[in-house]
């Protein structure tokens, strides 16, 4: 999927919602439970229930790999599922010497048919190269995450200058690729950075998690984030999926889906971003 | 496995061999692609043919996502063929949020019987302590990588202070485990790091891959890494898997890993580490 086709589809649907398909046995609604494939039968109608307002879907791979390959046969299902017209992130966090990140990039380009895939930049300009000999696919690398620990390092300042190392990851990997094929991980915890971001990305795509069950403000991060080309991909996972249960739990998941997107397209509106 | 485990398995075979179970099916010797499961029957002639020489197996897990969950499936018999006294370690550089990375280690030491893991630091803490929730078990953190790409970032000056990213992430990191349930990866490539590292950390495991194929020096790596708990694992994965071709291809593997083993008794007699 192209940026000017995600943008399309942005502007289509006045949303920029990915839904995080991160299934846990535990909390999936009990009648799923007797399907053959639990994991596919939930994510399924959850992509039925949200696919007039969302872009983009993100399954963590962590979800999947715990259930062994019958899990991750649940996660091929998803992804053949999904339609054409929606960004399909495999939010794996890998990264690995250039040999093998290029086994990565088949198992998610080419074995499944991934659009996108979630890095970690630890390793440098090999490990996340190899992703872009496939036309048309993302990398998305983390550079400031949600969760507490992003504190450890991310923010350390490097190289004795007034710049922290997601701000190194950020300038010295997007030479790496281009707007056309980077995007980059930006907590929404951490909206205070969107600043920063934004004078060093002004065109590129920033996927945002955390809004929601990790405490995320989605204005905030809307006012500081949207650029004119659409500029970001919003997620949320547990907020949506487990918002309903029962039999008729997808009411309440749309009705979740449906609500983020609301907030989306006022936004959309009231700004006249584009 | 525990750290006394291992150390009595290296005193033992007289080596710290860790052989890396990366099969690629434009590789592996012909007459085994007619086989049902090629990997699986790749691996377990390896495994036999190593068992003598090595303490540790470490599958790449990139190399069997390629293979979709097919591949996933001949991990999974790849572990449960590895007898339960050497180390068996998942390649996997994983790490995510708390939430997900207590997937991973159920994915990797519950549903599958692995001692360790790699992981991949960069989003600190809470994307590390759910591996120690499992006894026994190690996380084995990225610190100074063999790739080039590792000069981009772990290199770096952090806070100021004359001390480099990775040391930084070993300093910090070692507070969150101990020397029993944490390793770290150390490229064979960077073997003038390795002072500086067995100085923050005299008493740790190290990994270190990039013997062989990438280059890295074997004694000079034993000159600097050695310790008296043992200390070291050197892993050698092309340079022994592919040792050979056609039915007997196994023969030439085992020499590959008795070779490498008798350098290592060579040092351990030499140096008098034990």
């Amino acid at each position: 999927m192209t940026r000017l086709q995600l943008f399309d589809k942005i502007k289509e649907k006045e949303s920029f919602l990915c839904v995080g398909l991160d299934p846990d046995l535990s909390r999936i609604p009990a009648h799923l439970l007797e399907t053959e494939d639990p994991v596919f039968e939930f994510n399924k109608a959850i992509i039925d229930a949200t696919l007039p307002y969302a872009v983009a879907y993100k399954p963590n791979t962590a979800f999947y790999e715990s259930l062994g390959s019958k899990g991750w046969e649940s996660l091929e299902k998803t992804v053949d599922y999904l339609p054409g017209n929606v960004l399909k992130i495999a939010d794996a966090k890998r990264g690995d010497i250039g040999n093998s990140s290029k086994q990565y990039a088949d198992a998610f380009f080419k074995r499944m048919n991934f659009d996108a895939i979630t890095i970690s930049p630890y390793m440098g300009e090999d490990s996340v190269t190899p992703f872009f000999e496939y036309d048309n696919k993302w990398v998305i690398l983390l550079a400031s995450t949600s969760n507490a620990g992003s504190l450890d390092f991310q923010d350390l300042m490097v190289d004795h200058k007034s710049e922290k190392l997601y701000e190194r990851v950020i300038r010295k990997s997007s030479t790496w690729g281009s707007k056309k094929n980077m995007m980059y991980v930006i907590g929404a915890t951490r909206v205070e950075t969107l600043v920063t971001i934004r004078a060093l990305l002004p065109e590129h795509f920033l996927l945002i998690p955390g809004v929601g069950a990790q405490g995320g403000d989605m204005e905030l991060v809307c006012r500081y984030g949207l650029n004119k080309h659409g500029g970001l991909l919003i997620n949320s996972s547990r907020g949506i999926i487990y918002a309903g249960d029962g039999e008729n739990f997808a009411d309440d998941v749309a009705s979740a889906a449906k609500k983020l997107q609301h907030q989306m397209a006022e936004v959309i509106m009231n700004q006249k971003y584009w």
